[in-house]
């Protein structure tokens, strides 16, 4: 088999919303379609995918660099020799050819979408959910059957913050959720703790509810936010500082029994390596976070995790970032601890297929073929885009 | 004064060599031309650069995300009051607006255009080098009268190998230059070591010889290397191992005596602190080679040298990555401890301003504006394109 054509479109995201650091109004994703000479259904073999949410489409790089290097690549150098389908891992080692060690941003982004296109399309050609697909590859025993789950959301309001934020909370406990994550930083510190007091008026006890700052905080911004938070006994305490200041996040560790969570914006599995080794993470209690929407596919990510347990850590305190289809099945796949959710933000990426069913906090991979992308009405209208 | 144009043009770099680990005869660069409303002999003053080499154009970060904030800020906010010129600082600010933490890949490159841009069109606007500017932004005495300048290269080539990498090194030797640094990691050690033997025919003593391995060892390869090569006491061993891997780093400086360089693939002061705080170079004899071509520019460069002088190191062990005429300005303008140059490689981007004399391993700043560009002729002509 090969790959006939590869579409690639930025889309911008619908989203009114701020953290302490972005306004996403202006944020887009790069959404791509894979086309091969396989037919299923009489039509063309597709793999759908999309560079996951929050830092931006990459169609330059995309256009420009990746998809020419596989385009002009000989077929048979990317196909698995055993399934005789399209290997993730060639797919990305052509992806990235000529391309220098170090600096993973954008590009890691760009090849994401890419790799996990590869993972929608295998799955499409046995007719089986994603997860299925990645646990098989994986040496899994079978997809996890019920993923915990949990509303990301709590954002800044104009106006009237309490309610809003109440309102926004009740509106994911009314869905099913029972696990409730919050902006913080936004604000003066006294403003984000009635916030948080106002939040688990909702959420009731402080495991309900985990807090996020998007790396906005210097060590004794954060260590003070993390002094005033204590009492609450919240689920986790995510990017206090900046996502690469490993002794920050180690020394805080140490101030700070709650757990903390971190690892969005780490994009290699060598950046995990040096989080694991200088960041004072803690086996016990602390999150990993990492994106493998943003972080070179599906391929780097289960390098991440093998990469954590090589140095004690389990993988059921991995909750990937994102928020999308695709991180629910690879969670579902590979075993994690749960998977983030934008139930309602973020759009047409954010959340799961149509008609989810979110229960006491739980969610179900569905029998459909790859990431079910065709059954996310939104989503599948902007994939449909792509042919036209 | 203000912003009235910013174009943008990848530019196909000549090179039909090969370091370690990357085919460089697909690279490209983003040139840039920052066009304003200030008039300089007739005509609007322009600030130009490029996003150094070795690491491809950004042209859809900078049309879709960063030219479009530049020109869609309010005017009065991108100037120094004082001096009511465009600020570099506030460039970068607004050139990252609602960019996420972490992450610093290809937008460092995209980034660090623009701002140099900057610096060129405010050396102009003086009627002077930029070295000028920049050592007087930085409130530094003077600019370094003679800057220490090598030649990098010592590639790869088919067929007679020794005598073609002699031919090379001899042609560095005729031009001026009394520092060279060659390739390795590219063959089997034996042939590396051979090259070396070879390269030291040419180049004389090993203080005259750096080497440079493009992070491709694992420790095991590293340290062998290191073993093999400790007898030729070489000026340094660069890049052993992934640049992101602190510890290989740091397990190859308590093993290896000689001088270890790092640092051209780090794009952040964040990331220059991990390395400091976790890579254990040596402040008496480690090279940094950060490159403010590739890392957000001269604001975040800066950064970057206060860092490692917090941490007791001292800048005269900065050598920049680049090879071209940004660097030398940079390391003449904070007196840093030397330039690297591609006198024949990687054109039009690599090597001085056209007649460049180097005498005895040294060269000087020209009496040019700005960057001297426009007396690059093969460069000028690029630039000149952009208007076209």
């Amino acid at each position: 088999m090969k790959i006939v054509k590869i579409f690639e479109q930025p889309v911008r995201l619908k989203s009114s919303i701020s953290n302490a650091l972005v306004d996403f109004s202006t944020h887009t994703v790069s959404i791509i379609a894979v086309v091969t000479d396989k037919i299923i259904d009489g039509k063309p073999a597709v793999g759908l995918s999309f560079n996951s949410i929050g830092r931006f489409d990459q169609s330059g790089i995309l256009r420009n660099r990746m998809i020419p290097r596989l385009l002009n690549a000989k077929p048979e150098t990317l196909l698995n020799p055993a399934s005789e389908k399209l290997c993730p891992e060639k797919i990305l080692k052509c992806a990235m050819q000529n391309e220098k060690p170090g600096g993973h941003g954008d590009r890691a982004h760009a090849a994401s979408a890419l790799e996990i296109a590869i993972w929608d399309l295998n799955a499409k050609l046995e007719d089986e959910p994603a997860a299925v697909t990645i646990a098989k590859h994986f040496n899994r025993d079978s997809v996890i059957p019920k993923i915990s789950v949990y509303a990301a959301g709590g954002y800044y309001y104009d106006g009237q913050h309490k309610q809003a934020l109440q309102d926004e909370i009740s509106g994911y406990k009314d869905s099913g959720f029972t696990l409730f994550k919050m902006k913080i930083g936004g604000a003066s510190m006294s403003e984000d703790i009635q916030r948080i007091e106002a939040a688990l008026e909702i959420a009731g006890e402080g495991h309900n509810l985990a807090v996020d700052a998007n790396g906005r905080f210097d060590l004794s911004q954060a260590t003070a936010y993390g002094q005033a938070m204590a009492p609450y006994k919240l689920r986790w305490y995510e990017e206090a500082g900046d996502p690469l200041d490993y002794d920050l996040n180690s020394q805080l560790a140490r101030v700070y029994n709650g757990p903390l969570a971190t690892g969005e914006n780490l994009f290699s599995r060598q950046d995990v390596k040096n989080l694991v080794m200088y960041g004072g993470m803690r086996p016990d209690s602390d999150i990993f976070q990492m994106d493998p929407g943003l972080s070179y596919g599906i391929t780097e990510y289960a390098k991440m995790i093998k990469e954590i347990e090589s140095q004690g850590y389990d993988r059921k305190f991995a909750y990937p970032h994102g928020g999308q289809l695709m991180g629910f099945h690879i969670v579902a796949g590979l075993g994690l601890g749960g998977c983030e959710v934008y139930p309602k933000v973020f759009q047409p990426m954010g959340g799961f297929q149509d008609g989810a069913i979110i229960d006491n906090g739980f969610a179900t991979i569905p029998d459909l073929p790859g990431f079910g992308f065709e059954k996310k009405l939104n989503l599948a209208n902007q994939f449909a885009d792509l042919f036209k």
